[in-house]
């Protein structure tokens, strides 16, 4: 079988959405880790090698190299319950992942980032200037994900499926970026049923 | 056949991908307009019935509505030529719809829709402050855009695919938004082969 290797860092929610998804199926993923604050992923080598984006994750499968978490997801998780086979819900499954990479990581994730990792001290004014915006849209973002969990146990039909990962990464460290959950009750509720599947492992 | 409706606004590229899809494959596509410059899709009915989240395109599917633009396509695009059949291929579309909803449209299609319907006059000051780094980002997803079509024709494999949908939809009126195309000539090449495509449909 060939080799799959995780280029990540393991603070970052994107990354560990592929290390959740590989134990949930019970499969082998080597890593191997950078320090994004450092620069690590913007070596010449790393742009040349791995990714000219810039960013992890990537997931390396033999030669080939495979960017952006939600798509990695999708590749390991192709052919598994993860994803399933009904055609709406499957569309509906990718809805909420483009929507937690339009609407959940740019706002919950960055000011995570900002917040727990740069500090507020060292922001830009620019950076600073975004803030409140970035503040509306996270909870906008965490009131619609409340909204459909009052009504459903996982964001697709009846099981844990993608969509859950990727919004489950971001969502219960929203936290460390200010955001309490304690107006977001169903989205509560979710995060301790997800945390309770088989398999589950926990971020780091 | 379940009637197939797209809840849109002609001016969005968002929206223009899901037509542009359906008419690749000669399949009926209802549609119903809203202008989202005068709040049509904030009405009360509006996010109550078709998306809690006020945002088109939706692509209702008999009673059942599915939004985010690249899910609707992949709805549409189901068991067609549009998404590869072998899983890395089919990810890695995946990577590059995701790249797009990530890197590219909200900097590219933000810039066009601050600059060519809301007009420079009119912006916040939060807006104009945000000027600089959406330019700076757009540039650089149209770099790596051009990196690749330098060497492919597609996006993934030898053939269109929903990448190139996605990708085409904003990068092809990104003069609108403030990005000439003359320092990126394989996105050049590449716009003038997506357009020669039989069965290709304008935007509007």
């Amino acid at each position: 079988m060939t080799e799959v290797t995780l280029h990540e860092d393991p603070r970052s929610g994107n990354c560990y959405k592929i290390k959740l998804t590989a134990a949930l199926l019970g499969l082998p993923l080597a890593t191997r880790q950078y320090d994004i604050i450092a620069g690590e992923t913007r070596t010449p080598d790393f742009l040349e090698r791995v990714n000219p984006n810039g960013r992890i994750p990537v997931l390396q499968i033999g030669n080939r190299f495979l960017p952006e978490s939600n798509a990695a997801c999708w590749y390991l998780a192709s052919g598994s319950a993860l994803i399933p086979q009904d055609s709406f819900d499957q569309a509906d499954m990718l809805r909420w992942m483009f929507f937690e990479q339009y609407s959940h990581e740019p706002n919950i994730a960055t000011m995570r980032f900002w917040l727990h990792f740069i500090g507020s001290a060292q922001l830009s004014p620019q950076q600073k200037a975004q803030m409140m915006a970035k503040r509306i849209a996270g909870c906008e973002a965490l009131s619609l994900m409340d909204g459909h969990l009052a009504g459903h146990d996982w964001f697709v039909g009846d099981s844990v499926s993608l969509a859950d990962i990727a919004l489950f990464a971001y969502t219960h460290v929203a936290d460390e970026g200010g955001f309490g959950l304690g107006d977001y009750p169903a989205v509560e509720r979710w995060i301790e049923r997800v945390s309770q599947l088989p398999d589950f492992i926990p971020m780091g």
